[in-house]
């Protein structure tokens, strides 16, 4: 795998900015890999992606910020700077139904997820076996009635411990409170098993079959305090027809889930993801 | 074209139905072509179509109701039959978007679709000159703010002078009064430009955009008291990305309304729909 | 899980066939389920399904062919009767790539696939702990230039053994011979990375790629004689852009085999795949 | 509609391309509103389009090249300009089925394509009433056996008298000699019935139902000296089902037909498209 650095943007929209952070580039010898920006025209916003070779840059990336500074305050740029090889370390929180867990995990020992995942948490036991399989610590902590400010007590500690710096609801049936989703803003995913902003909230496949809609869905997005309202990261559909009974839904809503979640980590793991406006660039 | 009946039957579900069914017809001498029929297993319903060829048969139409009654009461059957001669007349409403319309009239005029179009009916004098091409006499009746019961009235004359048995909504953009609607029960479709249950009512590409969506849809329902409540019959969804501003949704979403719109009136007209519990059957 | 009987039948098109078979199953007592029939206009065909709950029915499955007997001669039906208990027994043949493996095996796990798999075969050892994970024994049968009879003769005596009736192919890189072939007609499942008969044969990715398609597909099939030329069971494809280089290619093909692969499976195993002029009905 | 300025470009790949662009549109104060570049790793090739607005730009565009003449030589570019305001002149040529024609004339109409249609041209008279509906002048140049050069000719002499740039063959059915084709190089867009590299050449709808493929597709394209082999602009495909005779997929194929060649124009004509290695790139 290439060592690169990938520089993320996004300010008001004016004339020169590419230039300007083009040059920046090329005076420490930065060989593009990628670039990719976008002018939203109804917001004048400017967003961009660029991703360099990182072997003949002659800046160092500690020193980065402060030779950047100008350039940034000029435009009044919000960025972010990302390695390749700083791998983001992940954590994956699931519940009783573990398919994500088992596809997320596949995908990890074969090479598609380029992150560490240095433990699994769960307020179930059930999905041990598939962790342990695939050689990840797996932490059950069981969430009691009144006791979910204790049980987060004990996953911040677990998740500080473990230096996470990103979290995965796979299917995770709890609700996180506001203060615990603060501390990770736009670093847990979610998968909720409905077309967004459709069926928010539970049982959404029974409603959509009580509903009779001739398409379900699937939507991974950021949590924020209020539920599933985040920014979506992507949506995928399945047809449907009057011979699928509930069983039928849920099985085919079980490989959306997995689709659409995946790909969000994947994404989220390459540094594609630009949030504003409560909505996400996905730079592909 | 050939000359057949179509049966379309939902009753409780029990035993030796399809045997009843089976030999009714074929005392009668009927050539089956198609039948297809559905179990609902939570209902514990039976849905039904079978389509038969006439020129053999030797059951007079006109009494088919007594000849099927003692079957029909026994099992308690709501049925209906239809012929493929007996060609619906359908008016088409619509305002000024026009994009559904002269599809629809293209798919008419070359075959596609099997009924009577006696008039087109709008509240705008826009879309006159599409009609005029495919020789549709055009009724323009303007609906005035405080003025819909009129207009109504004149839409309703009009209707039973041309003996319209169906209305398609190609994009009219006002509300019906529950009076109208219920003349026409299971009679009236409708294209709504979004993934319904999301986004129902006012503006949904718009509503589409600001949630950022990565999916947009278009829904064909028929019409109750209920705004964009009725059973649905076709969805159908595009992908969009940041880099689709508003105008490129609306233009997408015209794509889908086509596709929805025209799909709902096809199997409108070879009696393919059948609706229960709010939903619909699609017999394919 | 309910006790069932599926027949499936398929002889040419006749006025009577529907009410012969429905008198013949009510006779008996059968309580039907799920009925699908299909005429082929062309070929003048008639294709049916019809599945019943065996609770209620009066005739010993052992002497259903002879009670049938006369309805299938008068007919010239070819007929077979399958049950919901008699699991089918899989053995599943694999190489390196394990993707497909895995996701099949999970699935059987998690019930989706109600089916016996008594063994996994390859010619390499890598997929070992995958199917040992699942406690599915795994038979590596190395396949060295020349020694392909021996190797296929080897793979005859597990199957043998071990009473497989069904091989499915899961990315298995060899080609078997038609003497093997022969053995299980329409029991050899395959999956075939292009969407055929665009790219049969070797490397399609590759293929694909340097064609510059904009949508790439996988395809799922029976083997038979001619390579990648049987009666194709499902297809399904994924959009790719300029940005998609080949590894891209390959990971969202992976995605795709693994989908009309386990799709295949899952029909082939509920007895819903009817093959005639080398096509299938799927009788969903 | 804003008066702006595209610029394409590829080239070999190498540090300082996007610095150098971007510093000479600075320059001339360009004000970048689009820019999406493109790296082939494989090739080791840069791709880029650039879109600016021309209203404070203050080079002439008929100084461009001669401006632009040093950074394309150094980087040995091959670059194309394109303005906005210079629209494409397009000849729509068409033999009986007329269905791609009244779509585009419709998304003409309605101010989707932003290009010229000066004239339509034909081998039957059958399509003329929709075009003069749309006020496009008709010419109906018959091809008769051994008359296949004099057609050319004429229809060349046409071409020239209203200055057309593009020919769009919506589903011309004559086959063009390699002179005529020699002649619109990368100029010619072509729609293809199937999912090619499936079923090219004649009746793939015939071949596609015989195979029993599960997918049907249609394919827009570029026009070269091999018989549909040219750089693929856009595909899709349709799911059918054992349902769906020769008649549905003709249907369904003809939807799919009109939306892989009304995308291809508009991308086109925004000049989106740039072709390298007998692929596109297309610029969304």
């Amino acid at each position: 795998m290439r060592n690169t650095a990938i520089l993320l943007i996004h300010c008001p929209d004016q004339r020169g900015l590419v230039a300007a952070i083009a040059n920046f580039l090329l005076s420490h010898n930065a060989n593009i890999l990628h670039a990719d920006q976008h002018q939203d025209g109804e917001r004048i916003l400017f967003l961009m992606r660029v991703e360099w070779d990182l072997s003949d840059f002659n800046l160092d990336l500690a020193g980065f910020g402060k030779a950047f500074a100008p350039i940034a305050e000029r435009y009044r740029m919000e960025w972010r700077l990302e390695t390749s090889i700083a791998r983001p370390r992940l954590a994956i929180f699931v519940s009783k139904y573990d398919h994500c867990l088992a596809d997320l995990l596949y995908r990890h020992q074969s090479g598609e997820l380029s992150c560490e995942i240095p433990l699994v948490v769960s307020n179930h036991p059930d999905a041990r076996p598939i962790a342990d399989f695939y050689r990840i610590p797996y932490h059950h902590i069981p969430v009691i009635p009144g006791g979910a400010d204790e049980a987060e007590r004990r996953q911040l500690e677990l998740l500080e411990q473990h230096q996470v710096d990103t979290l995965v609801l796979a299917r995770y049936m709890q609700i996180l409170s506001r203060d615990f989703v603060a501390r990770y803003p736009q670093r847990i995913l979610n998968v909720h098993h409905s077309f967004l902003p459709a069926f928010s909230g539970a049982r959404p496949y029974h409603r959509a079959f009580d509903r009779g809609v001739k398409l379900i869905g699937a939507t991974s997005h950021y949590v924020t305090e209020t539920l599933d309202d985040g920014p979506i990261i992507e949506q995928d559909v399945a047809r449907i027809s009057h011979r699928d009974q509930l069983e039928d839904l849920l099985q085919k809503g079980r490989d959306l889930e997995k689709a659409v979640l995946s790909r969000a980590v994947r994404w989220y793991i390459e540094h594609r993801i630009l949030v504003y406006a409560n909505k996400t660039v996905i730079f592909d």
